[in-house]
Protein backbone atom coordinates (compact mmCIF):
# COMPACT_ATOMS: atom_id res chain seq x y z
CA UNK A 1 0.00 0.00 0.00
CA UNK A 2 2.97 2.11 0.85
CA UNK A 3 5.86 3.68 -1.75
CA UNK A 4 9.09 1.96 -1.37
CA UNK A 5 10.46 5.53 -0.95
CA UNK A 6 8.25 6.03 2.40
CA UNK A 7 9.37 3.17 3.90
CA UNK A 8 12.69 4.08 3.36
CA UNK A 9 12.36 6.85 5.02
CA UNK A 10 10.39 5.82 7.80
CA UNK A 11 12.85 2.97 8.47
CA UNK A 12 15.77 5.89 8.64
CA UNK A 13 13.68 7.57 11.62
CA UNK A 14 12.71 4.74 13.55
CA UNK A 15 16.46 3.63 13.76
CA UNK A 16 17.35 7.29 14.33
CA UNK A 17 14.52 7.41 17.74
CA UNK A 18 16.03 3.95 18.43
CA UNK A 19 19.47 4.70 18.45
CA UNK A 20 18.05 8.22 21.55
CA UNK A 21 15.83 5.75 22.98
CA UNK A 22 18.66 3.21 23.77
CA UNK A 23 21.13 5.75 24.79
CA UNK A 24 18.08 7.35 27.23
CA UNK A 25 17.29 3.95 28.62
CA UNK A 26 21.07 4.05 29.70
CA UNK A 27 20.31 7.52 31.33
CA UNK A 28 17.46 6.08 33.22
CA UNK A 29 18.73 3.22 34.06
CA UNK A 30 22.55 4.58 35.92
CA UNK A 31 20.24 7.47 37.44
CA UNK A 32 18.07 4.69 38.94
CA UNK A 33 14.44 5.79 37.53
CA UNK A 34 12.25 3.12 36.50
CA UNK A 35 10.42 4.25 33.46
CA UNK A 36 7.20 2.75 31.88
CA UNK A 37 5.40 3.70 29.07
CA UNK A 38 1.59 3.32 29.20
CA UNK A 39 -0.13 2.50 25.85
CA UNK A 40 -3.66 2.20 25.39
CA UNK A 41 -7.34 3.47 23.37
CA UNK A 42 -8.61 6.87 24.04
CA UNK A 43 -10.38 6.54 26.96
CA UNK A 44 -9.63 3.59 28.68
CA UNK A 45 -8.58 5.05 32.13
CA UNK A 46 -4.85 5.33 31.41
CA UNK A 47 -4.67 8.74 33.21
CA UNK A 48 -7.28 7.52 35.92
CA UNK A 49 -5.03 4.74 36.78
CA UNK A 50 -1.88 6.49 36.93
CA UNK A 51 -3.68 9.13 39.07
CA UNK A 52 -4.17 6.64 41.48
CA UNK A 53 -0.67 5.06 40.77
CA UNK A 54 1.46 8.58 41.63
CA UNK A 55 -0.18 9.08 44.61
CA UNK A 56 -0.26 5.66 46.07
CA UNK A 57 3.67 5.53 45.77
CA UNK A 58 4.26 9.17 46.86
CA UNK A 59 2.27 8.20 50.04
CA UNK A 60 4.58 5.43 50.65
CA UNK A 61 8.07 7.71 50.27
CA UNK A 62 8.37 6.69 46.12
CA UNK A 63 9.78 9.87 44.12
CA UNK A 64 7.82 10.00 41.06
CA UNK A 65 6.86 12.20 38.17
CA UNK A 66 4.99 11.83 34.37
CA UNK A 67 5.09 13.11 31.36
CA UNK A 68 1.94 12.73 29.55
CA UNK A 69 1.05 12.84 25.58
CA UNK A 70 -1.57 14.21 24.09
CA UNK A 71 -3.06 15.61 20.36
CA UNK A 72 -4.36 18.61 22.26
CA UNK A 73 -5.15 20.36 25.72
CA UNK A 74 -3.28 19.70 28.98
CA UNK A 75 -6.50 18.15 30.89
CA UNK A 76 -4.23 15.29 31.99
CA UNK A 77 -1.75 16.89 32.96
CA UNK A 78 -4.01 18.87 35.30
CA UNK A 79 -5.35 16.01 36.53
CA UNK A 80 -2.14 14.37 37.38
CA UNK A 81 -0.92 17.15 39.13
CA UNK A 82 -3.34 16.95 41.76
CA UNK A 83 -1.10 14.01 43.06
CA UNK A 84 1.82 16.06 44.02
CA UNK A 85 4.39 14.74 41.61
CA UNK A 86 5.61 16.89 38.89
CA UNK A 87 3.92 16.18 35.53
CA UNK A 88 4.57 17.73 32.27
CA UNK A 89 2.47 17.97 29.25
CA UNK A 90 3.53 16.92 25.57
CA UNK A 91 0.89 17.75 23.07
CA UNK A 92 1.78 16.80 19.72
CA UNK A 93 -0.55 18.35 17.34
CA UNK A 94 -1.86 15.74 15.58
CA UNK A 95 0.75 13.38 16.01
CA UNK A 96 -1.06 10.16 17.01
CA UNK A 97 1.92 8.83 19.52
CA UNK A 98 4.76 9.68 21.42
CA UNK A 99 8.71 9.52 19.99
CA UNK A 100 11.84 9.49 21.82
CA UNK A 101 13.00 12.67 21.40
CA UNK A 102 9.56 14.25 22.47
CA UNK A 103 10.14 12.80 25.76
CA UNK A 104 13.84 13.99 25.79
CA UNK A 105 12.80 17.53 25.56
CA UNK A 106 10.42 17.38 28.58
CA UNK A 107 13.31 16.02 30.71
CA UNK A 108 15.62 19.40 31.05
CA UNK A 109 15.84 20.87 34.11
CA UNK A 110 14.77 18.26 35.81
CA UNK A 111 17.85 15.85 37.52
CA UNK A 112 16.66 11.81 36.55
CA UNK A 113 18.36 10.79 40.16
CA UNK A 114 15.63 12.96 41.83
CA UNK A 115 12.73 10.63 40.71
CA UNK A 116 12.66 6.66 41.45
CA UNK A 117 10.08 6.47 38.85
CA UNK A 118 8.34 8.02 35.92
CA UNK A 119 5.29 7.22 34.07
CA UNK A 120 5.21 8.54 30.34
CA UNK A 121 1.19 8.04 29.20
CA UNK A 122 1.25 7.77 25.76
CA UNK A 123 -1.31 9.38 23.18
CA UNK A 124 -4.86 7.26 22.79
CA UNK A 125 -4.12 4.88 20.16
CA UNK A 126 -3.58 1.06 20.01
CA UNK A 127 -1.36 1.25 16.55
CA UNK A 128 1.09 3.67 16.06
CA UNK A 129 2.99 4.23 19.40
CA UNK A 130 3.77 0.70 18.97
CA UNK A 131 6.54 1.34 16.44
CA UNK A 132 8.17 4.04 18.85
CA UNK A 133 10.63 2.82 21.62
CA UNK A 134 10.81 5.82 24.42
CA UNK A 135 13.92 4.16 26.50
CA UNK A 136 11.25 2.89 28.74
CA UNK A 137 12.17 -0.53 30.67
CA UNK A 138 8.72 -1.42 31.08
CA UNK A 139 5.67 -1.27 28.39
CA UNK A 140 2.37 -1.10 29.71
CA UNK A 141 -1.25 -2.45 27.53
CA UNK A 142 -4.02 -1.31 29.33
CA UNK A 143 -7.34 -2.20 27.96
CA UNK A 144 -10.79 -1.67 29.23
CA UNK A 145 -13.30 -4.12 29.58
CA UNK A 146 -16.03 -1.49 27.67
CA UNK A 147 -13.51 -2.44 24.07
CA UNK A 148 -14.70 -6.21 24.28
CA UNK A 149 -12.89 -9.05 24.34
CA UNK A 150 -10.85 -9.41 20.93
CA UNK A 151 -9.00 -6.20 20.91
CA UNK A 152 -5.90 -8.38 21.55
CA UNK A 153 -6.37 -10.06 18.34
CA UNK A 154 -7.35 -7.22 16.34
CA UNK A 155 -4.17 -5.17 17.76
CA UNK A 156 -1.64 -8.00 17.94
CA UNK A 157 1.21 -5.65 17.55
CA UNK A 158 0.90 -3.74 21.01
CA UNK A 159 -0.04 -7.15 22.62
CA UNK A 160 3.58 -8.41 21.32
CA UNK A 161 5.70 -5.30 22.18
CA UNK A 162 4.36 -5.07 25.75
CA UNK A 163 5.48 -6.61 29.09
CA UNK A 164 2.24 -6.55 30.87
CA UNK A 165 -1.42 -5.87 30.28
CA UNK A 166 -3.93 -4.22 32.59
CA UNK A 167 -7.63 -4.95 32.03
CA UNK A 168 -9.16 -1.83 33.33
CA UNK A 169 -12.68 -0.57 34.61
CA UNK A 170 -13.32 -4.19 35.75
CA UNK A 171 -16.38 -2.06 37.96
CA UNK A 172 -18.07 -2.10 34.33
CA UNK A 173 -17.88 -5.98 33.85
CA UNK A 174 -21.36 -6.85 34.45
CA UNK A 175 -23.02 -3.97 32.36
CA UNK A 176 -20.82 -4.41 29.75
CA UNK A 177 -20.95 -8.36 29.75
CA UNK A 178 -17.24 -8.82 29.56
CA UNK A 179 -16.59 -12.24 28.72
CA UNK A 180 -13.08 -12.16 30.76
CA UNK A 181 -12.27 -16.27 30.46
CA UNK A 182 -12.23 -15.12 26.38
CA UNK A 183 -10.43 -12.10 27.30
CA UNK A 184 -7.67 -13.32 29.18
CA UNK A 185 -7.68 -16.39 26.34
CA UNK A 186 -7.05 -13.97 23.75
CA UNK A 187 -4.37 -12.15 25.23
CA UNK A 188 -2.35 -15.34 25.94
CA UNK A 189 -3.34 -16.45 22.25
CA UNK A 190 -1.40 -13.30 21.16
CA UNK A 191 1.71 -13.24 23.83
CA UNK A 192 1.82 -16.55 25.68
CA UNK A 193 2.39 -16.15 29.43
CA UNK A 194 1.72 -12.19 29.51
CA UNK A 195 1.41 -10.81 32.95
CA UNK A 196 -2.08 -9.63 32.84
CA UNK A 197 -3.60 -7.14 35.63
CA UNK A 198 -7.44 -6.73 36.21
CA UNK A 199 -8.20 -4.05 38.30
CA UNK A 200 -11.04 -0.82 38.47
CA UNK A 201 -9.27 2.75 39.53
CA UNK A 202 -13.00 3.06 40.72
CA UNK A 203 -13.56 0.72 43.02
CA UNK A 204 -10.04 0.40 44.17
CA UNK A 205 -10.04 -3.58 43.19
CA UNK A 206 -7.02 -4.60 42.15
CA UNK A 207 -4.86 -1.50 42.76
CA UNK A 208 -2.85 -3.20 45.58
CA UNK A 209 -1.86 -5.81 43.51
CA UNK A 210 -0.64 -3.55 40.43
CA UNK A 211 1.37 -1.43 42.91
CA UNK A 212 3.18 -4.18 44.32
CA UNK A 213 3.99 -5.45 40.99
CA UNK A 214 5.57 -2.26 39.46
CA UNK A 215 8.12 -1.74 42.86
CA UNK A 216 8.91 -5.66 42.29
CA UNK A 217 9.73 -4.46 38.54
CA UNK A 218 11.64 -1.54 39.90
CA UNK A 219 14.09 -3.63 42.07
CA UNK A 220 13.85 -6.04 39.99
CA UNK A 221 15.64 -3.84 37.12
CA UNK A 222 17.56 -1.90 39.13
CA UNK A 223 19.56 -4.33 40.46
CA UNK B 1 9.29 16.61 15.37
CA UNK B 2 9.03 15.75 11.51
CA UNK B 3 12.05 16.09 9.13
CA UNK B 4 10.80 18.13 5.82
CA UNK B 5 11.83 15.22 3.24
CA UNK B 6 9.17 12.86 5.32
CA UNK B 7 6.48 15.70 4.95
CA UNK B 8 6.86 16.47 1.39
CA UNK B 9 6.58 12.37 0.84
CA UNK B 10 3.53 12.23 3.21
CA UNK B 11 1.90 15.41 1.09
CA UNK B 12 2.24 13.52 -1.91
CA UNK B 13 0.93 10.83 -0.98
CA UNK B 14 -1.98 12.29 0.26
CA UNK B 15 -2.66 14.25 -2.60
CA UNK B 16 -2.85 10.92 -4.86
CA UNK B 17 -4.98 9.82 -2.45
CA UNK B 18 -7.14 12.59 -2.52
CA UNK B 19 -7.72 12.70 -6.00
CA UNK B 20 -8.00 8.93 -5.95
CA UNK B 21 -10.82 9.56 -3.45
CA UNK B 22 -12.36 12.25 -5.34
CA UNK B 23 -12.95 10.40 -8.51
CA UNK B 24 -14.34 7.72 -6.24
CA UNK B 25 -16.83 10.48 -4.83
CA UNK B 26 -18.15 10.92 -8.30
CA UNK B 27 -18.28 7.21 -8.96
CA UNK B 28 -20.47 6.70 -6.06
CA UNK B 29 -22.82 9.65 -6.20
CA UNK B 30 -23.47 8.31 -10.49
CA UNK B 31 -24.37 4.76 -9.27
CA UNK B 32 -26.61 5.91 -6.37
CA UNK B 33 -24.65 4.81 -3.93
CA UNK B 34 -24.74 6.58 -0.59
CA UNK B 35 -21.33 6.28 1.16
CA UNK B 36 -20.32 6.35 4.86
CA UNK B 37 -17.09 6.21 6.30
CA UNK B 38 -17.24 5.14 10.51
CA UNK B 39 -13.99 6.70 13.01
CA UNK B 40 -13.92 5.69 16.21
CA UNK B 41 -11.75 4.81 19.12
CA UNK B 42 -11.66 0.53 19.26
CA UNK B 43 -14.16 -0.77 21.10
CA UNK B 44 -16.41 1.86 20.82
CA UNK B 45 -19.63 -0.13 19.46
CA UNK B 46 -18.41 0.79 15.81
CA UNK B 47 -19.72 -2.92 14.51
CA UNK B 48 -22.55 -3.98 16.83
CA UNK B 49 -24.19 -0.13 15.47
CA UNK B 50 -23.57 -0.88 11.68
CA UNK B 51 -25.04 -4.40 12.14
CA UNK B 52 -28.18 -3.25 13.33
CA UNK B 53 -27.81 -0.32 10.82
CA UNK B 54 -27.46 -3.16 8.52
CA UNK B 55 -30.45 -5.18 9.83
CA UNK B 56 -32.65 -2.51 9.80
CA UNK B 57 -32.21 -1.09 6.15
CA UNK B 58 -32.40 -4.24 4.75
CA UNK B 59 -35.71 -4.78 6.24
CA UNK B 60 -37.31 -1.85 5.03
CA UNK B 61 -36.30 -3.08 1.30
CA UNK B 62 -32.95 -0.73 0.95
CA UNK B 63 -29.68 -2.53 -0.10
CA UNK B 64 -26.58 -2.43 2.09
CA UNK B 65 -23.28 -3.38 1.72
CA UNK B 66 -20.42 -2.81 4.08
CA UNK B 67 -16.40 -2.94 4.12
CA UNK B 68 -14.52 -3.39 7.23
CA UNK B 69 -10.93 -2.47 7.65
CA UNK B 70 -9.13 -3.90 10.64
CA UNK B 71 -5.05 -4.76 11.46
CA UNK B 72 -6.02 -8.65 11.71
CA UNK B 73 -8.86 -10.97 12.32
CA UNK B 74 -11.81 -11.05 9.55
CA UNK B 75 -14.07 -11.32 13.07
CA UNK B 76 -16.22 -7.70 12.03
CA UNK B 77 -16.99 -9.29 8.74
CA UNK B 78 -18.29 -12.10 10.05
CA UNK B 79 -20.21 -10.52 12.77
CA UNK B 80 -21.83 -7.88 9.93
CA UNK B 81 -22.52 -10.84 7.90
CA UNK B 82 -25.10 -12.24 10.21
CA UNK B 83 -27.40 -8.79 8.76
CA UNK B 84 -27.67 -10.52 5.13
CA UNK B 85 -25.78 -7.94 3.43
CA UNK B 86 -22.57 -8.55 1.37
CA UNK B 87 -19.57 -7.77 3.38
CA UNK B 88 -15.71 -7.60 2.78
CA UNK B 89 -12.69 -7.75 4.73
CA UNK B 90 -9.66 -5.50 5.00
CA UNK B 91 -6.74 -6.56 7.15
CA UNK B 92 -4.47 -3.63 7.00
CA UNK B 93 -1.75 -5.56 8.70
CA UNK B 94 -0.35 -3.26 10.77
CA UNK B 95 -1.57 0.37 9.02
CA UNK B 96 -3.51 2.02 11.20
CA UNK B 97 -5.95 3.72 9.16
CA UNK B 98 -8.16 2.57 5.71
CA UNK B 99 -6.57 4.77 2.51
CA UNK B 100 -8.90 5.14 -0.53
CA UNK B 101 -6.88 2.30 -2.84
CA UNK B 102 -8.10 -0.02 -0.24
CA UNK B 103 -11.35 0.76 -0.39
CA UNK B 104 -11.11 1.10 -4.27
CA UNK B 105 -9.58 -3.02 -4.23
CA UNK B 106 -12.24 -4.27 -2.61
CA UNK B 107 -15.16 -2.46 -5.07
CA UNK B 108 -14.16 -5.06 -7.59
CA UNK B 109 -16.68 -7.25 -9.40
CA UNK B 110 -19.44 -5.32 -6.89
CA UNK B 111 -21.79 -3.09 -9.60
CA UNK B 112 -22.05 -0.50 -7.02
CA UNK B 113 -25.54 0.30 -9.10
CA UNK B 114 -26.86 -2.63 -6.47
CA UNK B 115 -26.15 -1.01 -3.48
CA UNK B 116 -28.49 2.06 -2.17
CA UNK B 117 -25.78 2.51 1.00
CA UNK B 118 -22.24 1.48 1.12
CA UNK B 119 -20.70 1.72 4.76
CA UNK B 120 -16.91 1.62 5.66
CA UNK B 121 -16.25 1.08 9.11
CA UNK B 122 -12.28 2.32 9.23
CA UNK B 123 -9.14 0.82 11.67
CA UNK B 124 -9.96 1.85 15.16
CA UNK B 125 -8.63 4.92 15.81
CA UNK B 126 -9.47 8.79 16.64
CA UNK B 127 -6.22 10.04 14.76
CA UNK B 128 -4.96 8.74 11.75
CA UNK B 129 -7.88 8.21 9.44
CA UNK B 130 -8.95 11.48 9.60
CA UNK B 131 -6.45 12.66 7.23
CA UNK B 132 -7.29 10.33 4.86
CA UNK B 133 -10.55 11.11 2.26
CA UNK B 134 -12.40 7.50 0.66
CA UNK B 135 -14.71 8.83 -1.57
CA UNK B 136 -17.53 9.23 1.62
CA UNK B 137 -20.24 11.73 1.07
CA UNK B 138 -20.53 11.21 4.88
CA UNK B 139 -17.85 10.84 7.92
CA UNK B 140 -19.51 9.67 11.08
CA UNK B 141 -17.76 10.30 14.04
CA UNK B 142 -18.52 7.57 17.11
CA UNK B 143 -17.72 8.36 20.73
CA UNK B 144 -18.94 5.77 23.31
CA UNK B 145 -19.87 7.25 26.91
CA UNK B 146 -17.34 4.91 28.35
CA UNK B 147 -14.79 7.14 27.03
CA UNK B 148 -15.19 10.02 28.81
CA UNK B 149 -16.26 13.49 27.54
CA UNK B 150 -13.37 15.25 27.04
CA UNK B 151 -12.49 13.56 23.55
CA UNK B 152 -13.83 15.84 21.25
CA UNK B 153 -11.52 18.38 22.60
CA UNK B 154 -8.30 15.92 22.97
CA UNK B 155 -8.99 14.65 19.42
CA UNK B 156 -10.29 18.03 17.51
CA UNK B 157 -9.05 16.76 14.32
CA UNK B 158 -11.78 13.94 14.44
CA UNK B 159 -14.61 15.96 15.23
CA UNK B 160 -13.44 18.95 12.64
CA UNK B 161 -13.56 16.41 9.42
CA UNK B 162 -16.98 14.54 10.20
CA UNK B 163 -20.34 15.53 9.14
CA UNK B 164 -21.88 14.10 12.65
CA UNK B 165 -21.26 12.47 15.69
CA UNK B 166 -22.64 9.51 17.46
CA UNK B 167 -22.63 8.70 21.11
CA UNK B 168 -22.99 5.43 21.72
CA UNK B 169 -23.59 2.61 24.84
CA UNK B 170 -25.94 5.34 26.43
CA UNK B 171 -27.00 2.33 28.55
CA UNK B 172 -24.03 2.71 30.05
CA UNK B 173 -23.85 6.45 31.01
CA UNK B 174 -25.04 6.05 34.83
CA UNK B 175 -22.32 3.35 35.37
CA UNK B 176 -19.47 5.31 33.89
CA UNK B 177 -21.24 8.81 35.76
CA UNK B 178 -21.24 10.11 31.88
CA UNK B 179 -21.70 14.24 31.90
CA UNK B 180 -23.85 14.32 29.15
CA UNK B 181 -23.71 18.19 28.51
CA UNK B 182 -20.45 18.13 29.51
CA UNK B 183 -19.74 15.86 26.06
CA UNK B 184 -22.41 17.47 24.15
CA UNK B 185 -20.82 21.27 24.75
CA UNK B 186 -17.13 19.88 24.20
CA UNK B 187 -18.74 18.93 20.78
CA UNK B 188 -20.17 22.09 20.13
CA UNK B 189 -17.27 23.53 21.06
CA UNK B 190 -14.92 21.73 18.78
CA UNK B 191 -17.22 21.80 15.92
CA UNK B 192 -20.45 24.47 16.29
CA UNK B 193 -23.48 23.18 15.01
CA UNK B 194 -22.53 19.63 14.73
CA UNK B 195 -25.87 17.34 14.68
CA UNK B 196 -24.90 14.43 17.80
CA UNK B 197 -26.48 11.30 17.71
CA UNK B 198 -27.49 9.69 21.28
CA UNK B 199 -28.06 5.99 20.82
CA UNK B 200 -27.30 2.48 22.04
CA UNK B 201 -27.13 -0.47 19.88
CA UNK B 202 -28.02 -2.77 22.95
CA UNK B 203 -30.99 -0.79 24.19
CA UNK B 204 -32.64 -0.03 21.06
CA UNK B 205 -32.52 3.71 22.26
CA UNK B 206 -31.95 6.27 19.76
CA UNK B 207 -31.70 4.18 16.90
CA UNK B 208 -34.57 5.09 15.01
CA UNK B 209 -33.71 8.64 14.87
CA UNK B 210 -30.14 7.48 13.59
CA UNK B 211 -31.49 5.39 10.83
CA UNK B 212 -34.25 8.04 9.28
CA UNK B 213 -31.50 10.41 9.38
CA UNK B 214 -29.14 8.45 7.32
CA UNK B 215 -32.11 7.78 5.12
CA UNK B 216 -32.61 11.35 4.85
CA UNK B 217 -29.02 11.87 4.54
CA UNK B 218 -29.10 9.64 1.15
CA UNK B 219 -31.94 11.44 -0.11
CA UNK B 220 -30.68 14.58 0.29
CA UNK B 221 -27.28 13.66 -1.30
CA UNK B 222 -28.73 11.77 -4.04
CA UNK B 223 -31.07 14.58 -5.09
Amino acid sequence: MQEPRILQVRTQILKKNDELARSMREQFLQAGVFVSNWVSSPGSGKTTLLLETLTHLRNIGQRVAAIVGDLETDNDAQRLAQSGAPVRQIMTHGCCHLEANMVEEQLHNWSLSDFDYLFVENVGNLVCPTSWDLGESLRVALLSVTEGEDKPLKYPGLFNTSDVAVLTKIDLSGPCDFDRDRALENIQRVRPGMPVFELSAKSGEGLDRWFQFLIHQRSATMG
